[in-house]
């Protein structure tokens, strides 16, 4: 299935599409060492939880591949100075850490097999992280086919944000469901809401769904209740950037109070998440910790000031309780509650993608 | 109490604040015929429906004063073209009609008068814009005293859009509920959505507050849930465009899904409004006709493109229910359910602002 590909591994070095100058320019930059991965992993340069797994995957596999490191023990001590600069840079996606793990196992793994040198543990931390790419790409299919069936036959589904291609690096985890819902011939229309205030959903998602040609129609996030007391629309999924062990799912500032209007209007609300978003060492929503971003992403678009120098709250991500949540679609299947039960036994399940 | 004047009648002809131009600049326009106030309004110069209404009677009063007819005759068959498109600017604001059914009601009291003439028709109807502006003045005040009791001692409220003195030519109706209180000595913390796509709440309330020195927190629209969802809201206020017979409110989009999440956080949802504001001849919200804007309000910000060119909705307002306003303040007292008959008694009782 096309979609647009945000991240790849060059001979140059990690080659990301730049979704901050998204829909107006589409320029491609290319980050020559670990620290310039962070870095703009940190600007969001490149954005979604998954995404961001694999962009610090590169990230560590850049920092061995292009260590100055001498020795077995110099890159040994290296090591955790990469991992720890590429995990220091967004405290909310769990695919981050959960990334960075398994590039640790994969480093240990090489540096204590039989015959370790710098060159064979080189190989196979890059050979990881581009299988880490592939998986990416192949829990996306699987979501998407999973949450396919759960949406109309036709008519209005909305989404929030963009859990799209650009935010997996796949076909998308809730845009990937209606990429294989409209390839299975389900004649829907996106209603897109611009995602205040970094406008995901306005420059991503409305870009990524005129890319593929699938109708759409963009909104602002105050419409959101109007449109659904006015118009019937269908089904509701979007992405998450960590779950919880009872089913309480972050997502982008906003996730919440869709889930709330859509229970008032009688619309199911899906989350789409592979499952390394599953965090069941938390037990609620509570737990998770919301980052607070810079008030100029709200005083301020695009360098124009839109509003006096006032006092702002810039919460990035809200927390949307299990129970305004109708099913969460994973690569392994679809969890319905209770929660606690349903998503420890996907957790828990051995599928081929593992 | 002080507030800005966003309107004003000038020997130069109708001075307006322009408030397409906040916060970054401003200034005042001067426009010397009632086309150009009518224009004004439509491009939303000025917006708000009590200033609307304010603008309007000025406009007719404008057309009338610089009108070039020779004889009663011929001033008779402009004032209507004159009244025609004032009414043409805006079709949701009931304000609006209001006002220039009372500039008719006026022009007629005056143009039968015995020894009426072209001067007596011109200062009579000068003279009545310039009264129209003093009462909305003091409804506001009214409406004011009213609101500040129930309004919390301490803490945070709520607001939407901008029904502050930019909005009202007074002290607001929303804005001077909680202007009122705070000169009670209630310490108050204004939370400011933007309001998108016209960023009323960014612009304007956070502008006006900051001008009065009330402190406010600026939030996107997309924050109002997960802002009730972790912290304490006293209460939310908002104005009003247009109110059925039932209560039901038409306002500002994104209006009716903050109600819904006041509910869903029990916290009070109160509509401040003149009287003015009431379209008894509608049974309910239903009946309330709601203007769609241009695409590019939602795809441009400033003039920069901030959306590819994709289908867009642009609702400029929507309506909220009766069942989630616990209350609805006028200038003649405080209505609550079953409104259908307390929105009525209000109505027909005659205070001396009448």
């Amino acid at each position: 299935m096309r979609a647009i590909q945000p991240i790849d591994w060059t001979p140059q070095g990690v080659r990301m599409l730049d979704q901050r100058r998204l829909p107006g320019e589409v320029v491609y930059n290319v980050y020559a060492d670990y620290a310039a991965v962070a870095a703009a992993i940190r600007d969001m340069v490149i954005r979604g939880a998954p995404a961001i797994g694999v962009a610090a995957a590169m990230g560590v596999a850049l920092g061995v591949e292009r260590s100055a490191a001498k020795s077995l023990d110099d890159l040994r001590k290296e090591f955790p100075i990469i991992c720890g600069t590429l995990a220091k840079t967004r405290p909310t996606a769990v695919d981050l850490f959960w990334a960075i793990e398994r590039m640790k196992k994969s480093f240990a793994a090489a540096a204590s097999a039989p015959g370790a040198s710098l060159d064979s543990i080189r190989a196979a931390i890059v050979a990881e992280a581009k299988l880490l790419h592939l998986e990416k790409r192949a829990i996306d299919e699987a979501i998407g086919r999973f949450g396919a069936a759960l949406m109309p036959q036709e008519g209005r589904v909305m989404t929030q944000c963009n859990a799209g291609a650009l935010a997996t690096a796949g076909i998308g985890t809730a845009l990937g469901v209606i990429r294989v819902a409209v390839e299975q011939g389900r004649k829907l229309t996106v209603l897109v809401p611009e995602t205040r205030p970094y406008l995901q959903g306005a420059r991503l998602t409305a870009w990524e769904l005129q890319q593929d040609g699938i109708p759409l129609t963009l909104i602002t996030d105050n419409m959101v209740g109007h449109i659904l007391k006015t118009q019937q629309v269908g089904a509701i999924v979007v992405g998450a950037d960590r779950i919880a062990a009872n089913g309480d799912a972050a997502n982008k500032i906003g996730t919440y109070q869709i889930a709330v209007l859509a229970r008032e209007h009688n619309v199911p609300f899906y989350v789409a998440a592979p499952i390394s978003t599953l965090d069941l060492s938390i037990p609620s929503g509570e737990h998770i910790p919301i980052e607070e971003r810079s008030p100029d992403e709200v005083t301020h678009l695009r360098g124009v000031r839109i509003a006096p120098d006032v006092a702002v709250a810039n919460p990035a991500f809200d927390v949307t309780p299990a129970r305004l949540i109708a099913a969460i679609i994973t690569e392994r299947g679809v969890a319905r509650a209770p929660y606690t039960d349903s998503l420890r036994a996907l957790a828990n399940a051995k599928t081929p993608a593992d």
